[in-house]
């Protein structure tokens, strides 16, 4: 036992402690997560990595350090900053970074083992991600991202094949045809933008993607704003705009604002736009490349779109960059309806291998956050909520009568029920409340009587709950103890049985 | 596209760049894995989930990262560094460490949730664990740990269940009966035998448990020389013993050399050397009851024993201790039998909780390394091997034809099988080497002329490098083509099942 003394217990007469009890909470922008989170995490696990698996990736785990040169400074969103992660040194002077993403391991990965990978090398990870930036509602330190990458292949129809399994895994997930999309674009197609309308400079580049990205909050009127002379807010700031001509500016908003009915039908409409320049037209050959494998792959017009407002991580991304966004609407508290957006997203980055082996290697990849999706799932009621279901319990009502509690734990648990024996102190009904709080479906009562009777007491936990709400007056409920039955022992599995699907039916 | 210097490509001209390439490895300590150990980790998590959650534990996920302070410096294992663990200071100063167990951190829940919790609370965790340790073969920084416990029961029948439920675990897992033993001893016993052997001070009980703790390593001689006056090593150096005297000793060797048929016997062989002393009359009432208790759960007696030599963290623990030890026996890369040794363990603590809140709360659980247990399977010949077979590759001839090809992987993926197109720009030489390299079963060839007359080739990769090995001539090898077989298209599904089976058969 250790002596230290914030371990004393309240029995020994101590005086207070030298050390102060420390507060029990975890770290800010930390979570604890409990068994319903934990059964949809599982479930997002088993179905996503059964569909990646059939589309021949093959999973690996990085560990959660990398060093920090080998980590890096690149994040698919521009604006995070390169201090954001959890970093350390290590005893020999070398740092070393909590990984804030899965790709980065991966470039380190198959820089090193490159020479004896199968190549084209693809791979999916789940794990935790650590971000070291301020935690707010809902703005967690650390997440469950789940990644899948084909890394060696320059081919626009690995960027499909990334594509159609994502949108696979989704409704694998539990997602249904109409509440995600993939959204396709291409940084090419963006750079082709840029050459019709005449920019040169990479500062005037700049401008001009953070003005596409502001498009969903400022509309093609603020848009505009940004891409010509500058853009006045509502708080009285001005913003510097990138100094396009008129024609560069409409070439752009016109870009931006193409829709149709299919992939193919946007692809004809950008080429009007973009088609002359060298870059435009590269990327419309790619996309048209997408679209085609797309089609042979089964993937219909409504689950993946050419969208070319899409403009995720342009900065990071050197070819397709896709994402994923769920169309799920679904109430907030206050009754407000609110759209979960994005889920995810990925693209082709043909640079980050390099960093390591000064060889470009060719990369495409997807990824979306796990617990996002699982929040997903719960809003559109698609959550598996077996998990949350306690255990059968069995009432202890004596000492001497453990042996028989524990036997019939023992015999539900050997028919795949779960099942437990109550080892608390409590009286018979806190015990009640603990299976109440437990979710139980029922409890086992085998009382001294019961037990020298060879029968059982079994309570349905779900039907007393429904019939006390109905009982109008407590004598009627002792008299009748409604949603409780006595059979003979040798029948509990069958009635717990029958007790468990009809509460499944439910 | 970024621009920093070390993400310019081998076609642009650049110099070299002004920050030299970083190093692609993994950091010291930290292990990638791969599919294999994946897949053995993901079969261990859901059998022993699915027993854990049968017995009515529930799943829980703490951060990755604690507050230093909520941590404290508590390790089963007594000789451990206090400053093993991996620890920075957050933005607003507050110190944070990486959890080096999943105790810590569900005493640190436990408390922040005492409150709500259904008492008592009985949860398992699978997760990764990291320590600052100097890293050596086989000896990693982060590893995946499992564990299980009940919070808030002082009853022994606890520790009973948790040993229960631990075995069913590791046979669910893979092994055999005969396989692993649990070895069953208690914190209250040795304080017994340490009455009995006349031991009143803190300093002689360390130097006492100090030498039970090398019976393995030194046998009753060296640690009967430790238990006395002290003892010579071969390198000459002397440790000062315990001090005790020769029927102090005697005591404590007769105590630890106990042994008997049954869990039972042991208890009635124990009684008479401590069942006089407070302690250990108290130690045996609580094995008799965890005894009795495995009994009605229907654990042998080869499956769990009573075995007074286990001394696994006595200072830590304050009641039972558990040790798993697998008995299996493989043989190294020297054909030397290994034993496997321990693979966990476990017991009661009832201070932990007490750190925060000043209340001592009953809990008792058992923790055990799963990629310990997955070495062990594999060794044992156990480990789940079908994640190691590759997907079908479907090989890509000509870009014009890529939509039969996708056509055909879509196909063999929506009857369950895995299969891919081959996505880099070799040939086809290259591409039958990438399918070995993947493990792939089979690989399917549509050429020209196979689309032109609606027919399929396929190549039974594990034939052909079984019939490759008889065939005496190259040219009998051309004209035959072993293994490579064509059918019509619409027989493709029936004739790569017909392949797959035949490997699962061998």
């Amino acid at each position: 036992m250790t002596t230290t003394p914030e371990t004393k217990t309240p029995e020994t007469t101590a005086p207070e402690p030298a050390t102060p009890r420390p507060e029990a909470r975890a770290p800010r922008g930390f979570a604890d997560r409990r068994a319903a989170d934990l059964a949809l995490e599982r479930h997002i696990v088993d179905k996503v990595s059964a569909v990646y698996e059939r589309w021949g990736f093959e999973a690996l785990a990085t560990p959660a350090f990398e060093y920090a040169d080998a980590l890096g400074k690149f994040l698919p969103d521009a604006d995070r900053p390169n201090e954001g992660v959890f970093a350390l040194a290590d005893d020999d002077e070398q740092w070393m970074a909590l990984r804030y993403d899965l790709t980065a391991p991966l470039a380190r990965f198959a820089a090193q083992n490159w020479e004896t990978l199968p190549k084209p090398f693809r791979r999916y990870a789940f794990g935790p991600v650590w971000r070291n930036e301020k935690p707010g509602p809902g703005r967690f330190r650390e997440f469950i991202q789940c990644d899948a990458d084909t890394v060696g292949s320059a081919r626009p129809e690995a960027d499909a094949e990334i594509i159609a399994m994502a949108a696979e895994g989704l409704r694998a997930a539990g997602l249904g045809a109409d509440q995600a999309v993939l959204r396709i674009a291409s940084r090419k197609l963006v750079n082709g933008v840029l050459e019709a309308a005449g920019v040169t400079s990479a500062a005037q580049t700049l401008s001009v993607l953070r003005a596409i990205d502001k498009l969903d909050r400022l509309g093609p009127e603020g848009v505009s704003a940004l891409l010509g002379e500058g853009r006045l807010d509502d708080s009285g700031d001005f913003t510097k705009g990138a100094g396009l001509t008129r024609s560069g500016i409409d070439a752009v908003l016109s870009y931006l604002a193409v829709t149709a009915d299919s992939r193919t039908a946007v692809l004809d409409a950008l080429d009007g736009i973009i088609g002359s320049t060298r870059a435009g037209a590269e990327g419309l050959a790619d996309l048209a490349r997408i679209t085609e494998a797309l089609k042979a792959l089964g993937v219909g017009e409504t689950a993946a779109v050419i969208d070319p407002s899409v403009v995720r991580g342009l900065e990071y991304y050197t070819g397709a960059v896709f994402e994923a966004e769920l169309l799920l609407v679904t109430t907030d508290e206050k009754g407000r309806a609110v759209r979960f957006g994005s889920i995810g997203g990925g693209g082709r980055y043909d640079d980050l291998v390099a960093r390591f082996t000064g060889e470009t290697v060719p990369a495409t990849g997807f990824s979306f956050g796990v617990s996002r999706l699982g929040a997903a799932l719960r809003a559109a009621g698609l959550g598996d909520q077996s998990a949350v279901r306690g255990p059968v319990v069995v009432i202890a009502f004596d000492q001497g009568d453990m042996a028989h509690y524990f036997a019939a734990a023992s015999e539900l648990r050997s028919h795949g029920i779960a099942a437990e024996v109550y080892l608390g102190q409590a009286g018979m009904k806190a015990q009640m409340k603990y299976a109440d709080r437990r979710r139980a479906p029922a409890a086992i009562m085998l009382g001294g009587d019961e037990i020298a009777s060879g029968r059982v007491t079994i309570k349905d936990l779900d039907l007393g709950r429904a019939l006390s709400a109905k009982v109008a007056d407590n004598q009627t409920w002792k008299d009748e103890r409604p949603g409780q039955i006595s059979v003979p022992r040798d029948q509990m599995i069958a009635e717990v049985r029958r007790i468990l699907s009809a509460a499944q039916a439910d």
